[in-house]
Formats: structure tokens, C-alpha cells, sequence
């Protein structure tokens, strides 16, 4: 362990989390009464303002990307998918790389495409079998990875971890849903948790990359083993990026729609019909296209991370208090969620609702209705 | 068990579930490219439109409201708090009501309360004692409350179970991130999942009502052990509002801001100073206030139901795809959270900034620092 790093612990801010001057610092009314004493031209004004200063925010941010060269990239879920393509896009920008998965033969086909990106001779390049599922797990992993690195902890824990089971509600157990629980939430919570950890004790100002899904913004028939682990992560993620500026360390989390990967293809085997058909216009990304908008967010210091037009849609729509990428075309964005989404939903119920007498079928067939 | 109302499943939705013919019923084109080709006066003229719909919509809806006279309400957390507030609204409002909670003295008490409210004789009021936070726990408590209504599972289950303990992510360990989840999340979800089985297999249309939190659209330091199982809450009702519709079951999801109970003055104790500190000008609402507004939520056929104005403003900006209680006011609190939370959120950040010194000291006397 460094101790003398331990000693500069959270003092000093990285640049980009320092409170910009050019934004208000009012405190927000909160025991304001409604309807506020507001006139349309005072709340064009503070917009102004507020959106001037945000942009201006924006310049700055751009100037201080972060530069992966040299960090060290923790990556879960490595083996495969959106973990390895991340791994590979890390590797490709001079970063040292552990990737962690269960399954020891496919971390060694991984780590050898990681070594065919290679940039310098001095990167670091390994893989782990570890099950991060649980808070001992996740720090046997760090600890591991760490020992190469003369016991620092990882300087970018990308959390890539989990799987998906949609299935209907009246199929659950309580096993399926905690199953489902374990393999979308706890998967990397229990990381983030070690990770804080460590990372508070050797004073590491680190960041912490959460994979959620679009599906933590809105959900549909089919997937109550899941939707509930993606919206926590994104629970947990507002939570510490509020808490963990005590520590000067960033938090992101990713929102990415259907990535065409081996997973992807498991999970479609046992998907409710139902579920498909809703889904069947959606169209997909390529794990190295989501890997590409993630490391681009995760660069440019975003907190929330989408990977296309219709999770932008979603996104602005569901943002609430917390920081978005850009405020100007959130308003368009907003304006386009605010009329479509409506429309988009009434269009899925009305699926839902005509696919209820097939249903019935099928509950007659599992014995579930007389 | 009755087979008669099971033959009836879910061939006819309830009146305001129907699609309503006023509504667009385009389906939102998904694949479509940015920037998309709509001009600002087509974007007006749709917007319009969609209001006009909703707006005829909403007036549709206040007709029909819910009657809970006669009703069979099961409400878990039923012997303190909102979940006794809710009891006594409805006793009084006509329903036979069922409590339920661990603690048989409180049970007692609660019970005795209720029958102070009593409408009419035939009023069926019962207090039960189980742990509902197992699918057989719920499932149990459910079976002992039909019995007296020959085996007819109740028609709304309102979930008020839960509780909430705060405090620092690095003071976490595995079982108390999920203890924590236990306490917001499954102790709601598997009433949810053995109440929906029973209403599926009898054929009942009832509804679901979850009792989430303001901290479910957002978080603060503090909240790790409680924010991801409230968000998750939030999951599985946007899962659910789909799902369900399958089989006319109606499902709700309320989001309280602090509330003034005897687990609230619990909480307190054991709250990171920093977290009070940023609560400190939230105000809070009676138990009575919050089941005042849930239950015309609920009534009126609302999916979201807040509490007051700042509920509003958090729930209108994170809506998302989520049906809008009022898309008119939404225009209006939208406008207002676009401008006023990221002011409101930059003030929370600098507070929990200035706190870095006293956290050091904090984490030195806990040894989780040098």
C-alpha cells in the first residue's frame, strides 16, 4: 500500500470537479410555495444565464480529457463483449489492462487479441479469474491486480459485469429474481464497493464506470429479473457521485440498448415472444461501437453515458437532477422525448394488450389458469 | 380459490385502460436518424395535437375514478406510518381492510384504531402477523387474509413495508448493502410477485401500489443502502405498468420525500452529519398528508403519484416514457426543473466538497485512513 499517497487524500480536486465560477451558486429555494412568483421573462433570463454558463462549462470540459495512457483499467466482464472491447480500446491508448471474468479458457483467448493491440513494451497486460459477484470476491480481484503495480489499486474500474434473463413476472421465483439481482446489480456493486475502498485508503482520486442499460431509464414486459438490478446500479451511481467528490473520485455510468453480442443471443433463446416483437424494429450496436461511446464519455468526463440517438432520448427525458452532457441539445432532445415517448408507449401497450389472448394460451399450457 | 372469476381473465381491460381513440396511434419511429427532418412548426402542431388528446384523456380519466368502498385493500408496514395512514383512509372510506406488519403489540394497536373508523358493520378488518419480505412470507399473509373474503385474493395491495438506515458507502460491507436492499426492495417486490400470481390465477383485476421514494429520481450522499432498492422499486413498476396490462392489473408507484415517522426520528439517529446537514431545508410531511396523496393518486389512475411540489418537479424531469399524471402542468414543471435542479444540485455538490476536511477526520477515527 502507498502511504504517502494515502496522505493527499481528497484535498485537491482534479481540475474539471472544481466548482466553475461561472455557475450560480444560489441555493435552490427549496421551501418554495407553488405557483412561483416567477414571470416568463425572469425564467428566460436565469435560462440564459444558466445555459451561457453551461456552455462555456463545456469548452472547459473539452480541453481536459481524460488520458488513459499509462492508467491503470480494471475491467470486469473482460472476456467478452462490451468488457473485452473496452480492454482492447484501453489497450490501444497505452493503458496497462487487467481484465476479470469466471471462465479461465476465455480470458486467455482475450488477453492474447489484448496483446495483439499492444502499443509499448512496458504495458501491462493480464487477465484474472475471479467471480466479482461478491464484496470478498471483488477485492481478491483488485488485490491480485494490483500486485503488479507495487500494491496500488486500479486508477479506472470499468464495471462490465453482468448478464440478462427477461422472462414473464408469473414465472418468477423468489431465486429467479434474486438470480436476476445478482447478475445485474451485485455484479458490480460489490466491485465498486471494494474498489471505494482502496481507492479511499491509498487517497487513489480514481474513477468507478458503471454498464446499466437503457432499460434503467424505462422498462417493458419481460423484464422484471432485470430492469430492477439496472435501475439500482443507476440508484447507486447517483448516490456515490454525489458522495464520492469526498474523495475527488468520478463516477459514470453507461446506458447502452441492445449490444449484438454472445450474451445477446443466449438471452433471446428463452425471451417472452412478447418481448421480441416489441423489440424487433429496435436495430443494435456492435460491442466496439458501445465500447467507443463509453471510453468517449468516460473521456470527456460525462456522468451519464448513452450510446445513440433513441438512449439520448430516453436519457434527457429521465435525467432529472443529475448532469448531462450538454444542456442546449437536451432541449431538443427534451422537446422530442416530451411528444414522441407518449406516442411510442401508447404504440407498446397497444401490443401488450393484443397479445393477451395468445397469453392466455400460453398460461393455460404452464398450468398457471384453470 | 374462485374458478369462475378466473374464466373471466383478462379479456376486457377496465374502462380507463382502454386505448383511447383520441390518441395518435402512429408507432414512434425508432430507427429514424439524427438530425431528425420534423420542422419546428410540424414538432408545434404534433405537440399540440398530443396535448389536446391528453388533456380529453384527463378529463376521461377524473370520471372514473377508483372507488375503494367494498374493496378488499391489503397494505403491508399496515400498523404505523403511511401504511396505517393509508388504513385508516380507506376504513374510512368504506374497504375491508387487512394490516399487516411483523410486530403483534403494534398490530394490536393499529387495529384498534381502525375499528374507530369503522363505516359499517359488515367493514372486514383484520391485522396479521408476518415477515413479508419472502415470496412465501407474502404469499402466506396473503392466503390468511383471503379466508375471510371465501378465498378471493384482496383487489388493491398497497406495499408500504420498508425502512431505511443511511450512512457512508466505505462503511458498507456486503450484508449491509443487502440488508439494505432487503429492507427497500424485496420487501415490496414479493408481495408484488405472490399477490400477482394469486390475481392472475383468480382472474382478479386488481391493482398494485408501490410505495417508493423522491430518492428514487435521485440521490445525495448518505442514501447507498436505500437509493439502489428504491430505484429498483421504480424498475419493476415501470416493468410491471407494461406487463400487467396483459392482465388488466393496474399498478402504481408512489415517491414520498421525507415523512415524519417513528423509523424517519430512527434514521436520524445514525445519519451521516453531511446528509442531515443537506436535508436540514427540506421541511417533510405528516404519515396522514402522504396517504392522503397517495390515495388520490391511486383513485384518480395515476402510474406516478408525488407529494408535494418539489416531488414534482424531481418526478416530472425523470418521468421519461413514463405516462405524466398531467402533461399540461409537466410543460410547466419541466421548464422549471430544467432551470432549477442543476442550480439546486451544484449547491448540494459544494456542500458535500466543504465536508472533505471533517470526512478526513471521520475516516481517520474510523482507521479506514493512515
Amino acid at each position: 500500500m502507498n502511504s504517502s499517497a494515502a496522505r493527499n487524500l481528497p484535498l485537491e480536486l482534479p481540475e474539471y470537479e472544481k466548482p466553475n465560477n461561472a455557475l450560480p451558486l444560489a441555493s435552490f429555494p427549496v421551501s418554495m410555495a407553488f405557483p412561483p412568483p416567477w414571470t416568463s421573462s425572469s425564467l428566460a433570463l436565469v435560462a440564459l444565464a444558466l445555459l451561457t454558463a453551461l456552455v462555456i462549462r463545456a469548452m472547459l470540459f473539452s480541453s481536459k480529457k481524460w488520458d488513459p495512457r499509462g492508467q491503470h483499467c480494471f475491467i470486469t466482464g473482460g472476456s467478452s463483449g462490451t468488457g473485452l472491447a473496452l480492454a482492447v480500446l484501453l489497450v490501444q491508448r497505452g493503458a496497462h489492462v487487467s481484465i476479470v471474468a469466471r471462465n479461465g479458457e476465455r480470458l486467455a483467448k482475450a488477453l492474447e487479441m489484448l496483446e495483439q493491440h499492444r502499443q509499448t513494451s512496458n504495458q501491462i497486460l493480464k487477465a484474472y479469474s475471479f467471480a466479482v459477484d461478491s464484496e470478498s470476491g471483488s477485492a481478491a480481484a483488485l488485490n491480485a491486480a494490483s500486485k503488479l503495480h507495487e500494491g496500488r489499486c486500479p486508477d479506472a474500474l470499468f464495471l462490465c459485469a453482468g448478464a440478462s434473463a427477461p422472462a414473464f413476472f408469473v414465472d418468477q421465483t423468489e431465486e429467479a429474481l434474486k438470480a436476476g439481482m445478482q447478475m445485474t446489480y451485485w455484479a458490480q456493486a460489490f466491485t465498486a464497493l471494494a474498489g471505494t475502498k482502496e481507492m479511499v485508503k491509498q487517497g487513489v482520486k480514481g474513477r468507478i464506470v458503471f454498464v446499466s442499460s437503457v432499460l434503467a431509464f424505462f422498462s417493458i414486459v419481460g423484464y422484471s429479473p432485470y430492469s430492477p438490478g439496472k435501475f439500482a446500479l443507476r440508484g447507486l451511481a447517483e448516490t456515490l457521485h454525489s458522495e464520492l467528490k469526498l474523495y475527488g473520485i468520478s463516477i459514470h455510468i453507461a446506458f447502452p440498448a441492445t449490444i449484438y453480442t454472445p450474451g445477446y443471443e443466449e438471452e433471446n433463446k428463452t425471451k417472452p415472444k412478447i418481448t421480441l416483437k416489441i423489440e424487433e424494429s429496435d436495430g443494435g450496436d456492435s460491442p466496439e461501437a458501445v465500447a467507443t461511446a463509453i471510453l468517449k464519455g468516460v473521456q470527456r468526463g460525462n456522468f451519464h453515458i448513452t450510446t445513440g440517438f433513441l438512449g439520448e432520448l430516453f436519457r434527457s427525458s429521465a435525467a432529472g437532477a443529475s448532469p448531462r452532457p450538454s444542456y442546449l441539445l437536451d432541449i431538443v432532445y427534451g422537446l422530442i422525448s416530451f411528444i414522441g415517448l407518449p406516442i411510442w408507449r401508447h404504440s407498446v401497450d397497444s401490443t401488450v394488450k393484443a397479445h393477451q389472448k395468445e397469453h392466455r394460451e400460453y398460461l393455460r399450457a404452464q398450468g398457471l389458469v384453470a
